[in-house]
């Protein structure tokens, strides 16, 4: 088979629909011929500071028209981009731009004190993206057609064990993931899609590729105000939005129950971790057209979407995998029937081709034939639907970002002071969960301010633990692993008591 | 770059909608669960008679429940369907099963008698597909796993030289014409396509393919009735229906000016020739949602087409390439600019990989980088358009047929009577064009009626030309061709006389 290649997509669409608006961003509206122009002139002046095809291009930025064209003109060169979580510490990001190769590092101007000198490690080159606009243009040797196969971009994602891993999406994983979510959710030439999720994320970059792919304006937001999205879904033409479950319950909070969301209005796609039923209820009683999905960076974005059609007598499922997609539930290799909880394995064409230089995690996780081992649990009832019982084993999902426990547990045990730790979710009405730490200290002087300063450093924000409790020892398994299970129940008669 | 696989098209649609109706012809309703059981049944059925993956399977039929069965059916063996036109003459099937290798035929009942005694030609079996269906079932290596750059079928097309050649189309060039048609035309849950061009005809059979990845009603007719068509645009929940421009011709007669389709009817995709600037002014004065399209069979149906928002200001143009697919407009291996006219090249990923067995044609015709020489000339306007001045050289378009001059005047020379004959189009009102033949004959009493006998197992009935000039003899260039040009003035000339 010949690899495929398709003319570069913003090429493409800046062709096909020139005067469609791509973007609309504060009081601004780019169409797609402005926004390729735009792109390919970043592209120009990114190649004066040396930016070449095959680098790794470390980005970390909040959502800005600016970053769409980034995205944009890093593909003209071929680069490839690695976007940041702009929630991370200085120490995480550091990690992650070294475990990644990266070459250079572009930032927002008002990031650079908290950057600070992160380009003198190693032979990093770090700059502020407004000065780049600045450079002369330097002609390159310009993408014109985009070959499937080609790396697009590098996401991080934390996993069960170990340090966080750097997830391959092609462009090819991103071009099946627009089309399959096409095919299950239909197009429509007056379709608008509202991003609010960070553009660092599969869930809110998947919009992009959307837009440029459909011919789609997207209304993109710096991050999400529950009172503009509700505007944008009222008053402007916005059709589709993605959401966490956090969002939706805030937005639900602003839609009167006599009122409805207009016609037009016909997808709220609900995604990024587990979705209270009450929620859902709530939901439907306000006539919000709730969509459920399952996906994570590993499948660049939904692989699972529940349809319109299936939504309501289907509430609480993820739905079915998409198209191109499939999916089996597995217990110690045995594939379960219908209704048998087990570990959710899936394949097709938006499925990354595995962890940047993991050899071992990749042969753990994605089998030669594609199957990738998500970790998540959960079962298919016998009509096909997909039941997601259990995020990855103990992942936390606090407001859509996803916290693993033993990434936490890592950091505490970096403490001088501290033996152990182990940390669990605990129940939060505004975040979804949040973590809490049960520790074990070497020295009973050992306070939570000193904690929490410890790991201001290392850990982002919404990863420190909420709430610390000081043991004698944590319950382990014969094999010496802490038992999450029992710290939950100890966290249970903590509450009640 | 995996090679991408994707589940049965069949059975993943059976499971995402398994209540919807996949077809609706005469007074039946198949839904997607039942064609997916039938085709499955009549797999097992096929696989007692021996036919297994990788098998070519000529099949002879019209438009029928059992055709769409079968299509599907040679997919979960994984055996390649060689389409016969059932225009054609006993003589041209027998040359097409020869040259793609088939070992099987299978054909309605009622063409036993025509097709006669033509599996005993070498080592072909041959079977009505009535027969079938009373036969045992026997297990078989069901396909589950689509290879997208696996081998579908092969259909036949005519050349500007010689013999017909078989167009390999792959899974993948299905898949991805099926794709692109959305991304242009958009994709609503209210779709219901009519198809009464004949499956064997790659702009019928890619509705099949629609149906099946969209989850799409397809409304199957086993011929052109302009009755009927109309009836089910106005009264069966019709929304898109695949023309040429006689059809379009009579369904405009059918429709008083004073009415109009209804509303939810959105686009007759016009193709398979270029069509008369008053037939389109008529059609915009009716309102009705003309899309003009470019395709071939080797582009496995459509890959320029006009979307809906230009259809109106850029009438008569074919549209633009759609958005996996590149053209370019050359003469002498140089590409032209915009409005110069030159041959139109095309390449995507549902552009064929080749013609079957014929070296020579390919490496004419497609360049490694999967450029696709197609013969036909046409320009590119500034902005982008794509205009059709003139189909293949000397291509003769009747009623959505294709002829090829060539391949009459090389019948025509096999008359021992017959020294030598150029065949060129002629405009007729009702078909677009017929053929008309400029004959040397060797001697006088050659007479039309003899020659009209003599083609009748030779060329299908719509190839055999319409008037026939005895002359003393055929303008030729240098080189020894005939110069076609000349051969239309004469007939301008006749015609005027």
């Amino acid at each position: 088979m010949t690899t495929h290649t398709i003319p570069h997509w913003l090429d493409k669409r800046a062709h096909l629909t020139p005067d469609k608006v791509a973007v609309y961003f504060k009081d601004q509206a780019v169409t797609f011929q402005q926004l390729q122009r735009q792109s390919f002139i970043f592209a120009q002046q990114l190649s004066t500071i040396g930016i070449q095809q095959g680098h790794h291009v470390a980005v970390y930025a909040h959502n800005s028209l600016d970053l769409v064209r980034l995205i944009h003109a890093l593909s003209y060169i071929g680069a490839v981009g690695v976007f940041l979580n702009t929630r991370l510490t200085r120490d995480e990001i550091s990690f992650q731009i070294k475990d990644a190769k990266c070459s250079y590092i572009l930032y927002e101007q008002s990031s650079q004190e908290f950057l600070g000198s992160i380009e003198e490690e190693g032979s990093l080159a770090g700059y502020a993206m407004s000065t780049i606009h600045s450079l002369e243009e330097t002609p390159f040797n310009r993408v014109e057609e985009i070959n499937l196969s080609h790396l697009h971009s590098i996401l991080y994602t934390s996993g069960t064990t170990g340090n966080p891993k750097g997830v391959m999406l092609s462009y090819g994983n991103h071009w099946w993931s627009a089309v399959s979510s096409a095919l299950n959710l239909g197009l429509s030439e007056e379709d608008e899609w509202l991003a609010s999720l960070p553009l660092f994320h599969v869930g809110g970059m998947s919009i992009l590729f959307k837009s440029v792919i459909y011919g789609m304006p997207v209304h993109l937001y710096e991050s999400f105000d529950p009172e503009h999205v509700h505007e944008a879904i009222m008053e402007k033409g916005v059709t589709m939005v993605s959401v966490v479950s956090v969002m939706l319950n805030k937005l639900l909070q602003l839609l009167p129950p006599s009122e409805g969301y207009p016609q037009a209005f016909r997808c709220m796609l609900l995604g990024g971790g587990p979705a209270p039923k009450p929620l859902l209820e709530e939901a439907h009683a306000k006539n919000v057209p709730v969509i459920q999905t399952f996906g994570m960076t590993e499948t660049a974005s939904q692989i699972v979407t529940l349809s319109a059609a299936d939504a309501l007598h289907k509430l609480g499922s993820a739905g079915k995998p998409l198209f191109p997609a499939q999916i089996k539930i597995e217990d110690n290799n045995q594939k379960q029937p219908p209704n048998e909880v087990g570990e959710i394995v899936v394949k097709g064409p938006m499925v990354t081709e595995g962890y940047f230089e993991r050899p071992e995690a990749n042969e753990k996780s994605i089998t030669t034939d594609g199957w990738l081992y998500t970790g998540d649990l959960g079962y298919v009832d016998e009509e096909g639907f997909v039941y997601v019982v259990d995020r990855r084993k103990d992942l936390i999902i606090s407001g859509g970002e996803n916290i693993y426990p033993a990434e936490i547990e890592g950091a505490l045990q970096g403490h001088k002071d501290i033996i152990e730790a182990g940390v669990v979710g605990k129940l939060d009405e505004r975040w979804g969960q949040v973590p809490v730490a049960f520790i074990v200290a070497e020295e009973d002087y050992l306070s939570i301010d000193d904690i929490q300063v410890y790991l201001q450093d290392k850990l982002a924000k919404y990863k420190i633990p909420k709430h610390f409790y000081f043991v004698k020892a944590l319950p382990r398994t014969a094999s010496n692993k802490v038992k999450r299970r029992v710290l939950a129940d100890w966290l249970k008669k903590k509450e009640e008591s």
